[in-house]
């Protein structure tokens, strides 16, 4: 990736000030998060958006595609896509209607995908896929026949074109509303995982895993 | 909207046994959710998709888009757009990796959006859009002047084409891949919110309000 990937299409033209162009707040920012929407245009100039599961892998995204069938036949080659990561923080709540808020860190990334197709690299990019989502999986399961490999569609695309925007902290009530009496601060929000449930046929001399037990992602 | 907002463009393709096209289903996950991922058609047909606050009011969205400038340049009446919605539930960890996948409600819908733009009929919809965010808000908080409104944008779109897929429980693994030595079950997500924080200039006198201490949204 570039060390400033930003471009015109990607600038933060509102709230410029929430607009943020390095590599290390963009990383940040997707490693962070577990599901994308990803737009692509379909038939009749018609924007479609769906969420999909993604890891970060270097400098592109590797993009779990099963429902990807639909973008994929819209194109042969790579097609043009956005990439789109957003973690919500905290409801804002200003004194004014106008000055609430939400706290939030996204990413909108721009770029061409096209289909890991060739099976070596398929099967490294699943690997990579697998291992980002949930470190230590992909040598701790049952992993993909050859039938299943051919079910499977990855996409990729290069991470150069992208843009994070970032909302922190309080509300930025006007001066003059701050005596007013109405309550103003954030609500955050927290995620978090519950107690991993087994599967109802588990055998009972399997144990829950220590990377499963201390996994976590934002969703 | 009508009964079943079904179209050939929403139909779920992929998985069509999560598919769902009730409109208690649809409207169900979108009053649970609070950010839409927003999908609209740039120039040189870029898809582009911009996270935004939004409700349901009735058989419309209303979203909030101070983020909208871009898309509302780019087509003076109607623009087609698709509002994505997605919940993640958990973690679904299958002994297989193929088989392993994620727990989650979303919508998709599509359609013509437009500014809401007579005066009385934005106050109407602000006044909704905050009151469904933050169920008693807009009559405890200041409310907009007539500069504010006209910084405002909010835009209307009519649920009339749309489609939810829900996944739920456990792995599906294969009959054969059950005694594997490998755990299976699902990583439940909780969200929830922490305690408020108040703002640094609030007045001692003013308390948390209740209908905020009872405020709940997925994100």
């Amino acid at each position: 990736m570039n060390e400033d990937p930003r471009s015109e299409r990607t600038r933060v033209r509102r709230e410029p000030n929430r607009g943020h162009y390095g590599r290390d707040v963009i990383n940040g920012i997707l490693d962070t998060g577990m599901v994308a929407h990803v737009g692509f245009v379909s038939d009749n100039n018609q924007p479609l958006v769906i969420p999909m599961l993604y890891v970060r892998d270097g400098d592109r995204l590797l993009i779990h595609g099963s429902s990807a069938g639909r973008l994929l036949n819209t194109a042969g080659d790579g097609v043009n896509i956005c990439v789109t990561v957003t973690i919500a923080d905290g409801l804002v709540v200003a004194r004014s209607a106008f000055n609430s808020s939400l706290n939030y860190r996204s990413v909108v990334a721009l770029g061409k995908a096209r289909a890991v197709s060739e099976a070596g690299a398929k099967w490294d990019a699943l690997a990579r896929l697998v291992d980002r989502m949930i470190p230590g999986r992909w040598d701790d399961c049952r992993q993909p026949t050859e039938l299943e490999m051919k079910a499977t569609m990855i996409l990729e695309m290069p991470i150069n074109e992208a843009s994070a925007k970032i909302r922190t902290g309080g509300p930025n009530d006007d001066e003059e509303d701050l005596a007013l009496n109405y309550w103003a601060g954030v609500i955050p929000f927290a995620k978090h995982t519950l107690d991993p449930v087994p599967h109802e046929k588990l055998a009972a001399s399997v144990q829950l895993p220590e990377y499963l037990r201390r996994w976590k992602k934002e969703v």
